[in-house]
């Protein structure tokens, strides 16, 4: 169940329902956003929604069956749309495109990919200064001074920049040169990085475990919420399965069916979705198809000489022909 | 190594190719088709191809070093279109849809699918007469029965058929009544009933096996096709995964990387690929991004009654709307 | 629902029952096997079983709520003992070992086989004449001549010969030279197979599929049952997953599980449950205390020789050894 | 390759063996914990590895081609023993049992829980006071002041205490108080909290990932002990896999290998490896026969009453017949 209270509801009436909850022992949880301020209750008890609907102060009131509430489309039946400002939307009809390199190398490879980017129109581009890796001696990203270098040419240029957090000790350090965190698959229950993230008013992109359920990606989501954050994005970057022709599986059922179950913008991530350079297009395209309001991919200058392994990455001119061929793809879908 | 023949390759030649096949040890099977002869040479010594590809009496021939030979694109590059008479065709840029129910079941059930069919310019309807039960206490078709009076049916409104078989013995009664012969996941490694399809000369389409990797179902098409059958379509009906949001995952992936790796057309069954009814379009449109070649699913003028689970079947209304999507999504990925 | 009529069940006792029946409306399925006779009823009616449990003519009648009835622990609680003959028995606090080669190969290695089994005291020698191979370029076994010849020496040395058989059409060559059936995991819902062994009166050892459920497994088990052939083993032998160090993976849970669910023997097959043959004694005696009744493995006199993929094969060595600290295990596993 | 310092090695001798290193251009990183110092080096060029095994102040020099180093059995070839003091030890032929709730809950909770482990002469406690909870109104334990409690009432009663730790902040505060730090499945790839881990000098018992492979288990630990900690657990706790029957698949086979692949000591976790009550004490005796040092697994006084869902967790008296008969399995496997 959720009550999402007026802006301007009194103290007398915030006690009136308060009195009115404890009658029917719902476990409630006070929530307050950027946007707005919810009641989360969680409890079994039968009673007619309407009592507490049409109470002064109230806004509205829905009753949410799913694990996750206040990211369930049962409440808020319209996309959320996430505003990056200048002009730069995602979700609600509004498709996006983020590109680059999987780790942020140097000036010359921030330069280069800016330009790359600007000359085909994308406003958005990733990068990894913190990189999560399986062995200790790989190497792990250039860290807070990379990203402040990045942010420089950045902004000069108009880009946005998505960047992954690992540890909520980061996120002070990051606020201010990043307009979207993004969750690597490998924190996706990092409750406490969820907590933290929930914390601050920058956009999160949330990706789902490498064995994560379609469901636990949006209880994750659910952390972020519920500590005071609605602007989350969701991505879809293939899951793990048997079949070894391939480094995962796009999991194209998950994006339909987040589309269904959630207000959020789903971002699809092809790169990761499949693994293989020479077959991102079909399934960036057949994302967008499925209902993805953004896609994430991997380019580079040079993918063999990429710090991190380049097998999945495009070339420049690779990415040139996707970029408009995703934004055409888009466009043919919104108008089926 | 294939080694393709000439049509008119004279005894002499054959003895001459037998005595140089000697010399190099290669293991040697041949393989006569509707189309053409060939021999499958499977060895690792190095020698110059050269020197049997300018003997008399050889047509062409190539290294193929992944485990299925004929049914490679190292070998063969033009894709296989297969033709089912009356203009229809499939594969190489032609797009066809196959609709239909689950479970044939009645007369008056067959007619109605079958001017649905008509009326949308579908003309190859899918139904099972044999069907794969995991409980032995399920229905299990109608039976050949079924099949000839659906034939009868299908006939006089211009309709192919394709229907699964289940085992050998059942061929030479379907033979006269089917167009395209269905192995179903279950049997995807039924080597015995591919042997056996491998000898007549009609289409099969073979599903991927319900946690069959691509190599197997390549493999297994591979049985067809070595036995004497070139016309084979392959079928990707989604995995198992430990995703309980959907009954399979449908691997777009693996649409992808078939059209790289085999000239067989592929064709994506988004019904059983996802499992749930409402979703089935998406995963549909998705998969023609894909490169999928042909579109499978299940319609039921009344799913909630049909004889077999009906939780993964559109009713008519329903695929009215998607026919035509998916006709329109082929074109805009042709022109793209 | 499973009512098991008495031996000597009068006509008109039948024609009582049947009529009672008609009033419930369940679906019925008369099964009659080596045993016994069994009226297997599906439906939801409530109803008192009493009013049927105590007619004359009717031994006993059992609720099963699973979707696989016969087999079913829940309707015979008593353990099943398969009885091999000249004192031979499986289950029922019964252990027996199957060791031998992948493929039967050539008389020699039947001979030393053999000769390495009667110095063991064990009395069943596993071999496969037909081979399901993923290539159809692949050795595909020795046949029924190999199987002769198998069945030659070993009733000459009193072993018990358990071997693959594939599709129905083998079944009547083979009978006679045949103590166990095995029903490889790629067979595993062939239904028709299922079917033809649940006519003959020999042991059927079936297979759970490369990606099988527990309760898929149980219901192929019943189309055996049901169609007449109550003497079934099951065989654990590994799932797919994502983990790639191994080549399946041994689902010990599933022991575990099958020895609740069913009173059919649950055999263990460590040999294809890990893939990698210096772990098969681990796997062997691990599956031995979560409840295996049984130890089905690869041992050939050279596994760098065998003509099938030897890297799960244990050579006569290491398969001495096993040997006896599987017979300790499962007494300490008896008296634990 | 890793290079083992002597503890006395001089400076000039550091040199030296810097000078050499760079002349093989090889990647080196050095790494000192509790009992040594070491350099891991990451290079492909040959080189004969006794020119720098017979230098002075060196140890001794070994090739790991595994891409962990530290951990891997091929350069340390003695199990490792944790020792806890108070003469418990773990690993090397000494076995020991954790016992305890899922949560820590109540002062009543932990005594009877003391008082029950006491009974049956176990010494390691587990239960949490941080809980990693998919949905963020679960209860998420005690934290901190819980953690004080129960460290009283164990110490007092001469038990050790593991405990889950879910960021690096929380281990200041938690060090006094806990013997062996546990690393959840879902952290098992927190790079940041393995290397804050790493720092300390407490044992620390790493899960594996609930989709983790045994490769990036052990690359995870690699990360502990190449920030100083040497004193490492690794805990099979059963993998996502398609089966519906059970909550995890305990991988056996992962039990095995990892004895094979790393000196450290494996524990086994039944009570997760397949969620299900009653099936626990079969997981347990067979992951003792596949090789493991140790098990962990759930009690309560009143499962249906824990805090968290007691599906997995034994009553106090299931868990007294458990206790006795893994001593007994683990004397027998030892004797075998």
């Amino acid at each position: 169940m959720i009550i999402q209270l007026e802006h301007n509801i009194s103290d007398v009436q915030r006690a009136t329902l308060a009195a009115k909850l404890d009658t029917i022992q719902y476990k409630t949880m006070e929530v307050s956003t950027q946007f707005g301020e919810y009641i989360v209750g969680v409890g079994k008890k039968e009673f007619d929604i309407r009592t507490i609907g049409t109470m002064a102060g109230i806004r509205d009131i829905h009753r949410v069956s799913d694990a996750y509430k206040l990211v369930s489309k049962k409440w808020k039946v319209d996309d959320t749309i996430i505003d990056l400002g200048d002009g730069l939307k995602i979700g609600g009809g509004n498709f996006e495109i983020m590109a680059g390199p999987c780790s942020i190398e140097s000036e010359e490879q921030i330069e280069n990919t800016i330009n790359h980017l600007v000359k085909n129109g994308i406003r958005i581009m990733r990068g990894g200064v913190y990189k999560p890796r399986s062995s200790p001696y790989s190497f792990r990203g250039l860290g807070i001074d990379g990203l402040k270098l990045w942010y420089k040419k950045a902004r000069a240029a108009g880009i946005k920049i998505i960047t992954e957090v690992m540890m909520s000790e980061q996120i002070d350090d990051m606020l201010e040169y990043v307009d979207i965190f993004q969750v690597g698959a490998r924190n996706s229950q990092n409750f406490n990085l969820l907590d933290a993230l929930g914390k601050i008013d920058k956009p999160v992109m949330l990706k789902r475990g490498i064995s994560g359920t379609i469901d636990e990606l949006l209880q994750s989501a659910e952390y972020i919420f519920s500590n005071g954050n609605e602007r989350i994005l969701l991505c879809e970057r293939g899951i793990r399965t048997y079949e070894k022709a391939y480094r995962n599986c796009m999991d194209i059922n998950a994006i339909a069916i987040l589309k269904e179950k959630t207000h959020l913008p789903v971002i699809a991530d092809p790169s990761h979705g499949i693994g293989v350079r020479r077959f991102v297009e079909s399934i960036a395209l057949a994302s967008i198809m499925a209902g993805a309001d953004g896609v994430i991919f991997e380019a580079h200058q040079c993918p063999e000489k990429a710090f991190s392994d380049g097998q999945q990455t495009l070339n420049f001119d690779e990415a040139d022909a996707l970029f408009e061929k995703m934004k055409r793809t888009f466009k043919f879908k919104q108008n089926l």
